[in-house]
């Protein structure tokens, strides 16, 4: 079985430089953003639990997950604290409810789209916080990057794996493809307000 | 401030010895009920942080409340996996839906109600679990709920400081007051069905 699927190979177009340098002149507007992105991320986890808690293998790698991204919340919470960036809502781009809308009503298409859209929004969050790893001015911020990028991988491989485990191996790289498409093309143009997925 | 409220004196009525006999009686059952309850407070808490986004101290406390019952989550289902009982879903008792039924849906009402809600399931499950630490069989089961018992009073502590932070003392004083003779009325009677809040 494959246990470490590439993550490169799952995005199917690479971000734009324009992407970093709007990031780049936002930094504090992305660091909220970012925060949110973490309690949204855990939040998806554990409603996935909700939904599926028969699942014993799902609960127990999504419980892992969820367990990270509060912990990622935390420590990006740490930055805006610090950097005195108020704790606000803050209007979602376009990026997220584009991926909701191709996940299929109808079990057991849900949970596969589910676990795919999820997986492809960890591997595109892997490369954009490893932009800002390489790109940000700040070395203490970009190393901090730098250490979500890893775990951020790690989830893509999670997703994977749980889809790999509940579907027939092609029927998963094949809608892995068609979701992937879509994910690149939401991307296509560049989101006027500042997002970690602008 | 007040900083460690007493647990106890929130609760008006305490458990039977009824429920402590069902409870032992029924310990797998419990068991799965406990996992699904810790998935829930955990859930709760991120509910609020989503709906409170701005209110850094509670975005911030409640964010180490939800990490804390993703632990006991898991904790409690690697106890499940042990004595092989089967995740799987199970009806909830009357509890939760008669307390969230008291929550008054006009702000800031909702959000005090909200917190007192919490903190008084928080201060029941520390009674409870505390019961089965003092009164099952099995020894190592038996210091597992010992060692849940105090965090769950410390939730119950931060549920009130919240209330505090947010709301005058005597209004706090006065809603927990009638919230807790709701809550004490809810167990009156004993579920049939053997639940941690039946
Ligand atoms: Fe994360
Ligand atoms: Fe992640
Ligand atoms: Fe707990
Ligand atoms: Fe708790």
């Amino acid at each position: 079985m494959l246990l470490t699927p590439p993550v490169i190979n799952a995005l199917k177009e690479p971000t734009s430089s324009a992407w970093v340098e709007q990031a780049i002149n936002n930094i504090d507007t992305i660091l909220l953003d970012h925060s949110h992105c973490e309690r949204k991320a855990a939040g998806v986890a554990i409603n996935l639990m909700f939904r599926y808690p028969s699942n014993t293998k799902l609960v127990r790698m999504l419980t892992a997950i969820a367990r990270e991204e509060l912990e990622h919340f935390d420590q990006v919470n740490d930055w805006l604290e610090r950097r005195g960036i108020p704790f606000a809502p803050l209007a979602a781009p376009p990026y997220g409810g584009g991926l909701n809308a191709q996940i299929r009503r109808d079990e057991p298409n849900r949970l596969l789209d589910a676990l795919l859209v999820s997986g492809l929004i960890e591997a595109r969050s892997h490369e954009r916080l490893g932009l800002l790893a390489t790109n940000l001015p700040d070395a203490e911020l970009a190393q901090f990057y730098g250490s979500l990028m890893a775990s951020e991988a790690r989830h893509f491989g999670i997703y994977w794996v749980l889809a790999d485990t509940y579907f027939e191996r092609d029927v998963v790289v094949q809608r892995l493809e068609e979701l992937a498409v879509s994910e690149s093309k939401l991307l296509e143009t560049l989101h006027p307000e500042p997002r970690i997925h602008s």
